[in-house]
């Protein structure tokens, strides 16, 4: 198939070097001239215009930094919806506020385009891998449609609902594990505080009601597992100003559709004031440093 | 095994009931007549006085309701540690301040008994069942000593450590299980509040990064979960005032500890306020009523 | 002076009369035929449309309720910035988002009209006095071109700054004055639990570092001020639900300018919390209701 | 009067120096050596134990670090209470738990004692200056009896109510305190991220609904106020980790009597942060430096 594919960043490069990889024509553009040089380098093909990566293009792909980016690029005068003609799938993997992604597909809907917001978790280790989860929002028909390019990027591809339930499932997924970090980190902290082995702690939790997917496989304390960031520098993995990011993003959806969100609200903040501090670029378990208890 | 069991309440009645049937010889006492009445007919052996109880056992259990209780019946002038032979195995199976804890098995260590604390999970339903859960505080041979004790009570017995170490395990695994199911409860509310299917977001955060404990066995959503108490009306379960109470500990031991604590501070308080409107025996997974999205 | 003025609701109504009252021609519209039958029974000249009220206007005043009505009003095809003659004052006295008052002005200041941002506090009791309070932004020569007619509306002028910087402060002002009677809130039930006199409790914090605004003229504990609405049953004064739009103003500015406001943040959830559970048209101070000390 | 001063540190140093000055027989002790000399070069009478500065005395003023010194102190078998005959005037000075208070005075009226609690606030300055502010608790006769000895240290003196009030109300108005410092240093973050001056924010304010005791005598934002620690770098005033033991005092009473404080909560977390971060000893007001805007 013949892809245009938009954001040729950290995520979006090793994606679209995947689909390469099975057998696409893929042809890339980015605004950043290093972005194209490793895209081709990689064997793609690098267009010298979004509209000229678009000409042509059975499917779009694309993965920009923020809502503003996605909006302008798919519904201003030159773009996307634009370009192609209808019918022509389109798939932002971006993450972005529901409302912008909901906006953005009732705009393709209109111009007869097929659009799914397909957000990805998995970080660029598993774009590199092929193993990103996708959440993905719009028509059935549609999701069967996209899954083949979906499956050459993941491994796991959920389909969450109508246009835009992709972007929704990712920001509840996100400030809940940002609670969950938080949380966890504080009951450790509290738990070392009076005494306690971090790895009986972490182990009885693991097998009681406070189990979560920190606990399994990331676990914020040094040394308890051996492979997770936290014993490591923090060092890699998800980084706080992501976490922040996508923690905004779910505040902005809770102020919009007015939903109180109490720990939500409190965990951004929580993040916000570790990478005011100076710490944005460590994983987003080291929260726990903030967490510090009594020297 | 000649046992005295001090504190036949909701939880201790079966607790106790559950030592007979393990062919233990019971000697039960409560301040309640009804609770000791409601022993003898289960088959036990009523006291007229803790004291009596007491007397001529080889170990005695306690399941009291705040850590003051605790403290003035093994403490106090004619309390146990005065009215067992040293030697004696004793376990509180109460719920209480893990610096609490310590302060009475460091007087039973003294005075040459051998202590644990085994504060215990599961509910009313794991007491009569015998599948509580026991987080356990103590020196190895005295936790070997009391594990068939435990096992005749519940399923799963884990040793957490030092004397205290059990009551550390149970604050700090029961505030992150607060935090989890209001954090999980927000998370549900804003998908909902975007026009998501909670049965659709539900389980693709179990298959992601938000998993936790309460959408893998006690989702706050009614509907979500046929067996879980949201979908029952928010009846039986854990009650608000119990998680209130345990989050309260928490709370003191964090203050004690000087340990910041800033989503289990404000868990503590959502609880509160849900107690105060009125809610205080409802199951603890009602938060998600309190974390009402837009009527 | 010929006056446009658009919005005739509960504020905008006598904020109008007062400018028929000081002499002024004042031609308003509002899409509600109450609210133009009142203001034509006040002595005032309806309009049948926004853009007749404007035909001729030396100054346009607006009242509307959100920042997307102001945008769509000003900025529309047909909008005030089209209809009306370079040069014309236009004072926007909506509270909206800071950011839409600086995109609004921007817009105004391109086509060549002069533009103020002058929300205002009071209440409808200050607008019938003619006494509200005005927050100003814009330039000085167009501050004090507008001045006279804010002063036949308001008694306190405030000019703020650059265009935007009288939703600034307002937006500031209320997020810090929702904390101030939350926080004003707690220490009274802190100490109303602990035996205290409310009365003697408030006098001694008035005259200590706990001295602020809702002490002085809004104590929130009921029979403390006898003209304030607590004493009142929360009847009047300043809802909830308007206290709970300007927080979310705040909230939508600090995510928007990366400012950490973790007691702003958690002040919106509570009054949401208080809004949802049925209290939004009560005056704001009710909030001492939802932290109700035990029963 | 001959006094018995029991507690010669930052603040007990200077206040029992103005008794001097007032001419009284002051007899001094603290537990470190270099008090004891400072009291003496500064002419005070120095005594080798609390005992021998107890003896004879018609008034015991302390000045102690937390509950458990006074309740040790009072209390303990060589104790206050043992020490010193029936109708003796005793003044405790420190801040501590309102409950401590209450238990501490309960015993100083079964035993005959005539007691007061009179927390201070005001810092070493007003120690030094006889300027402080006592916040009493204690029957009005005791009260009236007491009064000259604190007018001779300080200027404003409340009477609060029973015993255990003096305790209550500086626990009350600090924690307000905490809360009106963060929350101000909120709005002025939010007000600078939009471009405002923070002179004019905060002149605004303090003339508006936002008026606070932060605004008029002590703004966190540095150069509003020349004489503010804010502008000196935040040296000297009321330390952070005094605030945080303060916001500690109102967290125990809060949990000890279920009192809902959120906010109260959320801001001893965020002065812990700031303490754990490395800035326990500057000023509180440095709260400011936390809640940093983005870079």
């Amino acid at each position: 198939m013949r892809i245009a594919f938009i954001g040729l960043g950290n995520m979006g490069l090793p994606m679209a070097v995947n689909l390469l990889a099975a057998g696409h024509q893929v042809l890339g553009y980015d605004l950043a001239e290093a972005a194209l040089e490793a895209f081709a380098a990689a064997g793609g093909q690098r267009a010298a215009s979004a509209r000229q990566a678009l000409e042509g293009a059975q499917a779009v792909i694309t993965m920009l930094p923020a809502s503003r980016h996605v909006e302008a690029l798919y519904l201003g005068d030159e773009g996307v919806l634009a370009a192609v003609p209808a019918g022509t799938l389109l798939v932002d993997c971006s993450t972005i506020a529901p409302a912008v992604a909901r906006k953005v597909a009732a705009a393709a809907a209109e111009s007869g385009h097929f659009m799914l917001d397909a957000p990805v978790s998995g970080g660029t280790g598993g774009a590199k891998a092929g193993t990103l989860t996708f959440m993905v929002g719009g028509e059935t028909a549609t999701f069967e449609r996209g899954r083949p390019l979906l499956e050459a990027m993941g491994k796991n591809i959920f389909h969450a609902g109508d246009c835009g339930s992709g972007q929704t499932v990712k920001v509840c997924n996100n400030m809940l594990l940002g609670i969950l970090m938080a949380g966890t980190s504080e009951a450790l902290r509290l738990g070392i505080a009076n005494g306690m082995d971090p790895n009986v702690l972490s182990d009885v939790m693991l097998r009681s009601s406070g189990r979560n997917w920190t606990l399994e496989v990331y676990n914020p304390c040094p040394g308890v597992m051996a492979q997770a960031p936290a014993s490591h520098g923090y060092a890699d993995g998800f980084g706080v100003d992501l976490m922040l990011k996508d923690l905004g993003l779910a505040q902005e959806s809770a102020l919009a559709t007015g939903t109180p969100t109490p720990l939500g609200a409190l965990a951004r903040n929580l993040y916000d004031l570790h990478s005011k501090a100076g710490h944005g670029r460590l994983d987003f378990s080291s929260i726990y440093n903030l967490l510090a208890s009594q020297a």
